[in-house]
């Protein structure tokens, strides 16, 4: 088996993707450009060239958030796949309650989803961290209650993935986070996950911790 | 906030899609259609009604490599999206060792990918596992050449992500299984992803465990 280098496969990769993206006539803006080519990377889905939205200074707000921050994801799945070495050179940390036995008894107890008990437990104790959906839009929405109530996270990412209430939830949190000047990163319409969450943190991880991404095919 | 049963919500996704389908005049397979289906249910992605391979018979021999077995994934990603309960039900097992550090030294010592290197080590003691490649064409090519020099997997499920090697990679993999009689789960072209992965899995899982999906949702 030949030797294989990431750096020259991550580097190749984000070619064909500009050339991709010229192609289709589309020109990225310098601030958000490195987010949505990295989750077309992770996706190899164009689409989330058009989709992607940022609020205002959303990028450099980030940033901000992220430097010896706290990043809550609403999946295991999202969780595991944030760069350990960028976060732990920006010293922040990462939490996903999903999984923990007193969330499932919450939601039981109270009748909503796990994912809205467990965006209620992370606020309660996270009000400015990152908030990074990739699954369910129930979280999207209790999050976006909260910001209608006062909540000010330092950034959310919305890249729910689905059918039902997706959409809708998706374009509720983007006039919330507008009205609110809460800086927020979505995904319009029905796709995303949490690959996409991952991306997106990632490509802001690894700017915020001036990385390259010599893992990025590797986790 | 109102009620949401996750149940109802993952019937309604299900009618969307299948409409959806109808609408793009495709009619799937009895024996693939719930795997086709939790893959665009997981990615909001039609694409995937056509991208998708399955060689013959494949569904019937995953539920059997599954019952007992052991999955391998690619992705510590992949690993956490898999269903506890369905697993559980099922005797089976999954195991990652991408972030093993004695993968990383071996991957260091030999000049390949963690990925390739984990394939390796997961071959030498799990000849018959079910392999879930969701993210490194390194780790597909692989297992590829170990089934060209006699590896027989229970189940191989190809849908790593990408623009370099990723099309090629699929193509010979699927050349290989179909040659050597490996039941494989393929999405031919760049797309896929540890969602993918995951999703191919759970279907195959509920149906195996005869188990509805209620926490599709909520993972």
């Amino acid at each position: 088996m030949e030797r294989i280098r990431p750096a020259e496969i991550e580097r190749e990769s984000m070619a064909i993707i500009e050339h991709g993206l010229r192609a289709r006539g589309i020109t990225l803006p310098a601030e958000t450009g490195a987010v949505v080519k990295r989750v077309i990377h992770t996706t190899a889905d164009f689409d989330y060239a058009e989709n992607l939205r940022f609020t205002q200074d959303a990028v450099r707000q980030a940033h901000t958030a992220l430097a010896g921050g706290t990043i809550i994801t609403d999946s295991n799945m999202a969780l595991a796949g944030i760069s350990r070495p960028a976060m732990q050179k920006l010293g922040c940390e990462a939490l996903c309650f999903m999984a923990e036995p007193f969330i499932a008894q919450a939601a039981r107890e109270r009748g909503v989803t796990r994912a809205a008990a467990s965006v209620e437990h992370a606020a309660s104790l996270y009000p400015r961290a990152v908030y990074a959906v990739g699954n369910a839009p129930t979280a999207l929405l209790r999050l976006t209650e909260y910001i209608e109530e006062g909540l000010r996270p330092g950034l959310v990412i919305g890249v729910p993935v689905g059918f039902v209430n997706v959409t809708e939830s998706k374009e509720r949190a983007l006039a919330a986070c507008i009205k609110y000047a809460v800086p927020a990163i979505l995904a319009m319409g029905r796709k995303g996950g949490s690959t996409v969450a991952a991306a997106i943190l990632n490509a802001l991880l690894y700017q915020a911790a001036d990385l390259t991404a010599p893992e990025s095919r590797l986790g």
